[in-house]
């Protein structure tokens, strides 16, 4: 099956709204507190940061299990990788992911200010000043194969929507409105000229949204 | 994770019926026509007799898609490998499954009547008289530490529910009975003393039903 581009397990609130302004070393969602929207995961077993076998093993676990699987490559903002700004000062700091970040394969880091590529465990993070394209190709390349994942922040996924470069997402729409912060979309129904979009309402009151090209 | 033993994508009508009876060459689920338990699978991307890329890639598709993750091997019964009873009379023939069978693991096949096993492709069937429990250690052995999924058919199913050896169960229900055939349940109600049910019920009239283990 041909190589693609997808999202998943990224989630806003109902009014679209996926990280807070102000982030910070000590809030990598700035303002917002994404635990929120972070609670449909939290309850699987198969949630990277659910130690031990816990957890639901329903429908939310089925797609949580999908982050991983067949992905070869991701492509992030620089924002989900640090809250610095501009050039970079401390070349120690390794970003928010920990001794063990739970990609385990390429990351592509998407910023102006490169510094030398990072290894982590078996994921590697390099550092590119690169538009949409040129960076997907790259993550590609990388791929072997495999699909490139679109890990956000916001801005990222906008951009990588602006530039018509994603095949898939699933994105996960939480039951309250936040008002204020960084916004995906006003409505999921903007991108319905381009995408199929299957709803799939839970009992927790998110709402899957599954968008796949027309 | 621990080692899991999973059913996957298996259908039944909404009486419960998985198989008809009078299998035979031309008729892997005998008096039956299983198109209608196949119909909510048949349109995802990621069904592999769907050739190409096209197809759906919402919820089902989801669901279809974990079919062969992080599995290391497939126990089946005999019926799923072909209709003939009793002694094997022709070992030309080599199953149901042709040249690429979509198992890419060995696969433990449950049969009084033993016979050299045969590679096709990636698949290895392997032919074992042998209790659930004796074939799940064999199974689980050759798995890599990936987990072992009971493939089918309902008797085989019923066997490993009532040895219970089972951690995990999709099972598609399809809104039509039958009225005839092989019942995995009377109700899937009957198991939720060993297991947590969630039933999400689909457009389509089909209801998924996953347990896991309590």
């Amino acid at each position: 099956m041909a190589q693609r581009v997808r999202v998943h397990c990224f989630n806003v609130s109902k009014d679209g709204i996926g990280a807070g302004e102000g982030q910070s070393l000590e809030r990598p969602f700035g303002e917002l507190d994404p635990g929120g929207l972070f609670a449909w995961v939290g309850g699987t077993a198969s949630w990277v940061w659910n130690k031990g076998c816990d957890g639901t093993r329903g429908l939310d676990d089925y797609i949580v299990r999908d982050f991983t699987r067949a992905i070869g490559a991701e492509i992030m903002g620089r924002n989900k990788f640090g809250p610095v700004r501009g050039p970079w000062l401390d070349h120690e700091w390794q970003g928010w992911w920990g001794d063990e970040p739970p990609f385990h394969t390429p990351v592509f880091v998407l910023t102006h200010h490169t510094r030398p590529s990072i290894t982590l465990s078996d994921t590697t993070f390099h550092f590119l000043d690169a538009t949409p394209q040129v960076a997907l190709e790259q993550a590609k390349a990388a791929a072997g194969g495999l699909d490139v994942r679109i890990g956000g922040g916001v801005t990222t996924i906008r951009e990588f929507l602006a530039a018509d470069l994603i095949d898939e997402m699933h994105i996960a729409v939480a039951p309250h409105e936040l008002g204020r912060g960084l916004h995906l979309w006003d409505s999921p129904d903007e991108l319905t000229d381009r995408f199929h979009l299957e709803r799939v309402p839970r009992p927790s009151g998110f709402v899957h949204h599954f968008f796949w090209r027309r």
